[in-house]
């Protein structure tokens, strides 16, 4: 069961690359909020900090008038700049203690995790959620490792404290397994962002 | 004159490149401290936030048991996160407004400027003080655009309503002429981190 705070089950995550050509990201994440999305998180490693601030300012309001959460990858300096409903983790972030004593304590933490250790560790220290991938091959599957597969994440999620959120190749038809897996969230990016409507794309994960 | 918050006038800005081989910056810069640097700018934007922080937690340690100012450069979360004295911002950073709401009224806010108009806009969003260069022709002028001279200098500093500290180039051997154009405080990369004996390198700053 989600806990209170984390009101979500789908979890849209930016890549401007995946964007097929001529659509904006702002419009993309926008057709995606009307679809069902419930938590966005901003994540464009390649972009300095003032680009970074105007996109998140952007993004805030385009989530804000759908009532869908914020998250920004690693900056908390930006996630409070823009008054984002918290940050997500990886594993050359700051670390959790610091991040959450920086955030406060009603700030959405999620941490990018990959073995049931580092669920357990999350949970530890005081994540509101974990992603746990990447579940299937994806395009980036060279950043986050190889596919672990549905009996990994069974197990991770069986041994779980905290919400799963399923992560790496995960489509709208795999959504029925995954969720069968026991994830208590579905993770996207290329699935929503390069459909040609991104906002029937995500409701077809909610269907499925 | 010095604003009172401002209790520095030799400012060590970080290059690990500009180390000799097998020098650490934590030795260079403990070193440096102790040649009479007041202030240390935490600025080495190859590295991801996780070392980044573990860097800055060194410095915050080396900084202080020396009585000197760290500034954290771009990373406002980073210097909340490891108590820094300050940030540094540059053009591509969060908009000093913002910066300066983070990081509370006791935070110190430098910015980089290479216009007297730049000067201006800092002073009146609540910088607590400016670089301004590069000066002379420096191995990293590519990144700060070509030398400005003394003529320059002078011209900024005489219309600065705030501490301006010269950078590119500065040497001790040139720190009389650029304190003469009006500057009220040193910069340095190379000068000091890239000398045999950065202690040494330090002191000769405050003695020519």
């Amino acid at each position: 069961m989600l806990s209170r705070a984390l009101d979500f089950s789908l979890y849209l995550i930016t890549d401007r690359r995946a964007l097929p050509s001529g659509r904006s990201l702002d419009d993309a994440v926008g057709a995606a909020c009307a679809g069902g999305v419930g938590a966005v998180q901003l994540r464009e490693k390649d972009l300095d900090t003032r680009a970074l601030y105007a996109l998140a300012c952007r993004l805030r309001e385009i989530t804000a008038a759908h009532g869908v959460r914020l998250l920004i990858n690693d900056r908390i300096d930006l996630a409070l700049a823009v008054a984002a409903d918290g940050v997500h983790l990886g594993g050359r972030s700051l670390p959790l203690a610091v991040a959450r004593r920086l955030l406060g304590p009603d700030g959405l933490i999620g941490v990018s995790t990959h073995n049931p250790q580092e669920i357990h560790a999350a949970h530890q220290n005081g994540a509101d959620f974990v992603t746990f991938g990447p579940v299937y091959a994806t395009p980036s599957k060279a950043a986050f490792g190889p596919p672990q597969g549905l009996q990994a994440l069974h197990a991770a999620c069986a041994g779980a404290s905290l919400p799963v959120f399923a992560l790496g190749g995960i489509t709208p038809e795999r959504a029925g397994e995954v969720r069968a897996a026991g994830a208590q969230g579905l993770a996207a990016i290329r699935a929503i962002l390069g459909a040609a409507d991104p906002t029937c794309a995500a409701r077809r994960f909610a269907r499925e």
